[in-house]
């Protein structure tokens, strides 16, 4: 049976998460609506991430099965089409070898955090964006510093939000950087996999070191506490982004 | 009596335009009752550029008069307050010379206009870039080489709305620059002053030069037939970003 790969940007602020709820407006739900206008289908639509009410998408990896062969160019253009007026966007589609599973075979996944560190409010980028109001201007270089304390291997206990369903809390972080741009911090995470809500708490974490409340090693201190109330508040679901899943060549 | 000059930063979607309408929405609107909810002005508030309906400002910038005296951050924080929830933002208000007037204090203008040009439609971007759909990849040199035939002192009829109030059509471009970022074509337009529609007259005109449609040499043959009905299609608003607006150093 034929399979297809999707590289999916969306908007989560209209949305319940990724993930089908009944009777809600859910990322997957308006795929598998748009699929079944398209064409017979008889699987779900798979995502690499599960992303949560409110997160965005710049590159989601999702994949289905279908009864028959279409070209990449009509499956893209297809459900393009029927996922009007919803803001999801299926930037390629591309048959892949029936192996390949857009989650279990992800060996990476980058997420983007966005904080707008400014006194005014971010009015174009509404909903996009973290708004942390100057006159409090966050220092990413502490922010820089707190965040090498989380690379690596770790049991991230004080990262995971009470419901997540990973059988471990044991993960490796392989990047964590932050960037100033003008007025926008911008945090850049990296890892085989992560907990749920993992790259929020951290972002919340960090931002009490760019605030001068926490120090670099407080946060060393709170990962090894192993308990979610050892960390800083969870970050807003509006400025985390998922930008990107990893796959063996071969997955493909 | 106190004068006060605002950079303001607004998304143009759900907005008539800058100008006061009675029973619309304006941006002139919203910003006059967040004055009038903090103070007593005799004036209303004029902008710069009375930017048209759903077109953006990232620097517009504007003034108004106030019967008592406030620091720049009161006037600033307090019009942020009362504009919610409407997407306009006071990024700086700054306390200026009787002698300052927006509109024609200022020495020049500056536009962005973003178009997105790939086959997917941009949803984390949707209202706010103009989706020329590939297969059409627009050639961003060509572009270049036609926007030199605009630059410099010209009468710009052909650029030029059929309501446009401008007593002359004469303008002087001193900017029109093409970029290519990835997906998106960015055109940057910079003049003293603009007609009415002409950054969106351009950019249409451009487009099917990007398109192959038009050469160069018909830009230059269209600016000189002096007739609207020689250019391109105008470009939608929602592409359209005023940036910045210049004053000379001793006017504010």
């Amino acid at each position: 049976m034929p399979r297809y790969k999707l590289l999916i940007e969306y908007d989560g602020g209209p949305f319940v998460g990724w993930q089908r709820q009944e009777q809600k407006r859910s990322v997957q739900g308006v795929l598998e609506s748009a699929l079944a206008r398209f064409c017979l289908s008889p699987s779900a639509v798979m995502a690499a991430g599960r992303t949560d009410a409110g997160v965005h998408a710049l590159g989601q990896v999702a994949h289905f099965d279908t009864l028959s062969e279409y070209s990449n160019e009509t499956v893209r253009d297809a459900l393009n089409f029927h996922l009007k007026p919803h803001p999801v966007s299926v930037v390629t589609a591309e048959r892949v070898h029936e192996r390949f599973h857009a989650r279990f075979s992800a060996t990476g996944r980058q997420y983007l955090y966005r904080i707008t560190n400014r006194r005014a409010p971010p009015v174009l980028e509404r909903g996009k964006t973290w708004w942390v109001a100057a006159p409090v201007v966050l220092d990413a270089d502490a922010m820089q510093a707190a965040a090498r304390e989380l690379l690596g291997h770790h049991d991230f206990t004080t990262f995971r939000a009470k419901g997540c369903q990973a059988k471990s809390p044991m993960k490796t972080l392989d990047r964590l950087e932050i960037t100033r741009v003008g007025e926008e911090i911008q945090v850049v995470a990296a890892a085989r996999s992560f907990l749920h809500h993992q790259v929020r708490n951290m972002v919340g974490t960090l931002k009490l070191v760019g605030e001068g409340k926490w120090t670099p090693d407080q946060v060393r201190q709170a990962l090894q506490a192993r308990k979610r109330e050892a960390g800083g508040a969870t970050a807003p679901a509006e400025g985390l982004y998922l930008t990107g899943v990893s796959y063996e060549k071969a997955a493909s």
